[in-house]
């Protein structure tokens, strides 16, 4: 028993890095067969671990959601408090360049319909990372008045969405968020 | 005849009011039959004008583009250089909320598809359109050094695509744009 349930959970992690990978390059359609191909299981395995292609992005985007997390809380001690939010935001640029799918569900955000539910627990867990680092940030006066966390995840969902299809998104997404961090046209 | 093509005139210009209306509440995706019965025309009659959907969709962006195009080189000779860019901008940005189809097609540029040819021209033709305004408050010192128009659209399409959703897109929109503008964390 106890050997099968660790390849169980060693089936389990392949699936979710196998997942992860795809996602990156194809967005939210991403192939099942192919997933279970680079995981090196069955479709059938696929469909045990996760029922739904649903539950299996969801399972994707939880555990990328709960890095990002992760990194907020550890820069949160950062002696440069402007630095530290940008590069928690250049990270969460990075990734929503890469999981094209959270940029689409971020911008369903407070939409009605089937996935609002877990579309507002990843934002809300996002903005909620965002906030002290942002609140240490405008402390700082490094801030801009009036920019909340949720100006911030609406103006990087619109970035991911904007460079979608552009040849390098990710290269492309940083250099837009620098502009949009730095100001178009600051004032004098 | 005289009078026939005065009507045909009339019926096109009304049909394409009612498409624009239809787009700015219902996107892309707006109801033909809606449009025909707010024109007060039949079926058949837009039908006749506008062959496909596509073809009204593309009627109405030209003729929204149009003026923008009109209203750029309207601004093109103001005093204030940087405050006539970002009046255009403003004008872009709320255009590009309410057209909902539009900020779609534009994080389409550069695809390949059937979509490419028409989303490439409308692209062009607003950066050809933002370009003389952004050069003029670049030599203000106004600008951030290295923005360009495909800049500009880039970051408006996104804004308006992260909003799309928003109880008050155009309002949302304009005030991230106010973010942007500004920069969220400008340089001290």
């Amino acid at each position: 028993m106890t050997g099968r349930r660790a390849d169980a959970r060693r089936n389990c992690a392949r699936i979710l890095d196998a997942a992860e990978a795809e996602v990156a390059a194809h967005g939210a359609d991403a192939s099942l067969e192919q997933i279970a191909r680079t995981a090196g299981v069955g479709s059938a395995t696929v469909r045990r671990h996760f029922p739904s292609r649903r539950a299996l992005l969801e399972a994707v985007f939880r555990e990328r959601i709960e890095t990002l997390c992760a990194l907020a809380a550890d820069l949160a001690g950062a002696a440069e408090a402007r630095d530290a939010l940008l590069e928690w935001l250049s990270a969460l640029t990075a990734y929503a360049a890469s999981a094209r799918g959270l940029a689409t569900a971020l911008a369903l955000d407070g939409a009605d319909g089937p996935d609002a539910a877990h579309v507002n627990a990843c934002s809300v867990k996002l903005t909620d990372a965002a906030d002290p680092l942002l609140v240490r940030a405008a402390r700082d006066g490094a801030v801009t008045p009036g920019v909340s966390a949720a100006d911030l995840l609406a103006l990087i969902t619109g970035i991911a969405l904007a460079t979608e299809h552009h040849k390098d998104p990710a290269a492309e997404a940083d250099r837009l968020l620098g502009l949009t961090m730095a100001g178009v046209s600051p004032q004098r």
